[in-house]
């Protein structure tokens, strides 16, 4: 049984954001539709607010399917992917081992017949920065009682973390290179904490992110205006170096290969909206790696969710900020800051 | 007891290479004197060659240390890393395991006090483009009397192909595109057989190396020019995509990274004399990863010599030629042309 009627939702349509009433979206088979509890606003979120319309000229131009993005931007889109919602009714062809009332989180797809599609990137899959949205019962998630929302809601980020940890394949004795601490950044830092990487040297712009490293683990902290954190710190006797570009910003890419100790594994988080370059020469003299990251796999996201439920994740200081749907276009703003914010999280009912 | 007298080698300086007569080189301590049976030209030999100023100004704009390489470039430098030789006699604090007239193999470095030094980079240790070469005795693997002088010398360039397959950790069902056939290229074909890959896709501007490519065990081969081999081959089902980037060519990396399957694992062995870029979000999207290998381990090196023995790798057609000393200047201006040419050895001798 579905909910009739119509919810508020934060609706981004010609470069801005909009309170709009939109009709509750109805359950298809193997759906669930749920009780927006709260949804992060994720740097991503930022890139395509900023950038949308770049990115669809730049797929073009590569030959990329558009018409989906094309009608979204047009429709309005519902973004957000990082959330935690309560369970309000069961579509058809459900098994519904959970229960109404029940708390979830899930990895932010929807497994169709025409194919998986990514919350909040078509009008058809509406995300989370509304009071209700649809979700695929077999990829959902119990929370714990004991967690709050507020954590709850740090899954996805923390399932990417883990992700990109995982990706660089840490060991024991290397020396793990952090460069950028926003939520991703932060978030990495926290994710090698869990795996028990003995050295964390995390860079920033920004003293304020600078000190959240600190807060989530990382022993060692650098201005990445003045100092490289290559610099800083050697690689131990016996261990590599792991390194998480987190910045996507120009330059920094091909800056990290010039710099990163012989043997890195590097791996890139952030976003970079355009051509990057590099000397591979540099990159083969010194053998180093470099792998790209988005997603994560089910069971990492799992991982993310147990680790924060077990409270092996200091989780607290990155929640900077809390807002309704009308203070999304303002957060977007104030997320600009990084002396001010970290994770900003929507409550669609406040 | 070392010989005492002079050799032959080609020496390379002021851009061009010539016969000189060399005093014989004295084996160190834990060194062995050995004279070469036949020696492979590289394809890092021909970029050195072309490119060694250049090299030299960039690394000193990068701030690495050059004197070593400036005063080899003046003095004149012996290359050659691709060698087999037969022992002539042991220096100081020698195990003399193996004899006199035995015919080795070794990884091209010399382990000294002072450090770990390549062969052909100082004028302190010179390689194998001469009639003599010392040799770390720890580091020699004795050749089977069943292999040729000529299969033996393949046995570096084998080792990297073994080491930039490993780096891409293929499973069986994988599909291999390998794009760019000289010499690595072709080493890689057949390294990936070794491991039993199931498919097989190289492609290449010249007929002739795809002629190659097809002996040496390519199911497809696809003409660079007028094709992407990302568009002859899907990735099978249940299988991922590895790729292997030798050409070091312009622009080639930036257009593998557009072309390549979603969760290719890119190795590059290619050597690009300057700047790439490519397109982070790109490589993001589709979470590829990058590997540049130049070298191999002790490992991997010895895996080569014994795939070699055991008559497992079809070896003979990437032989392309032999020269004398007099002949490597010629040699290097033939390897141009990727039709009449793979690999050409130097006998020293002849």
């Amino acid at each position: 049984m579905a909910l009739q009627g119509t919810m508020k939702a934060a609706v981004l349509r010609d470069r801005a954001f909009h309170v709009e009433q939109r009709p509750v979206p109805v359950p298809g088979p193997g759906e669930v539709l749920v009780r927006t509890r709260a949804c992060g606003i994720c740097g991503s979120d930022l890139h395509f607010f900023k950038h949308a319309h770049d990115i669809l000229e730049r797929a073009a131009s590569l030959g990329a399917p558009t018409e989906d993005m094309r009608r979204g931007l047009a429709a309005g889109l519902v973004l957000g992917h990082e959330f935690v919602g309560e369970i309000v009714a069961f579509g058809p062809d459900t098994e519904q081992r959970l229960r109404v009332g029940d708390r979830v989180c899930s990895m932010p797809f929807l497994s169709r017949q025409t194919g998986t599609v990514l919350l909040g990137s078509t009008p058809e899959a509406s995300g989370a920065y509304a009071q209700y949205l649809c979700l695929t019962e077999a990829l959902l998630l119990k929370v714990d009682e004991s967690l709050p929302d507020e954590a709850a809601a740090l899954t996805e980020p923390l399932g990417i973390a883990i992700h990109a940890v995982n990706a660089a394949r840490p060991g024991p004795d290397d020396t793990a290179f952090v460069v950028g601490c926003g939520p991703i950044g932060l978030a990495i830092i926290a994710a090698l904490r869990l795996r028990g990487i003995g050295r964390i040297i995390a860079s920033d712009l920004s003293p304020g992110r600078r000190r959240l490293a600190r807060d989530l683990g990382a022993d060692e902290v650098v201005d990445g205006r003045t100092a490289s954190p290559f610099a800083v710190a050697g690689v131990a006797a016996g261990g590599g170096a792991v390194v998480f570009e987190n910045t996507g910003a120009a330059g920094v890419l091909g800056r990290v290969v010039l710099e990163a100790p012989a043997r890195a594994r590097i791996v890139v988080t952030g976003i970079a909206a355009g051509e990057e370059s590099f000397l591979p020469m540099v990159a083969i003299t010194k053998e180093l790696s470099l792998s790209f990251v988005i997603y994560y796999t089910p069971s990492e996201f799992a991982e993310a969710l147990d680790a924060l439920a077990g409270g092996r994740v200091n989780w607290r200081p990155l929640i900077t900020g809390k807002v309704g749907l009308a203070g999304v276009a303002g957060a977007f703003r104030d997320l600009e800051d990084p002396e001010r914010h970290a994770k900003i999280l929507i409550d669609p009912w406040a």
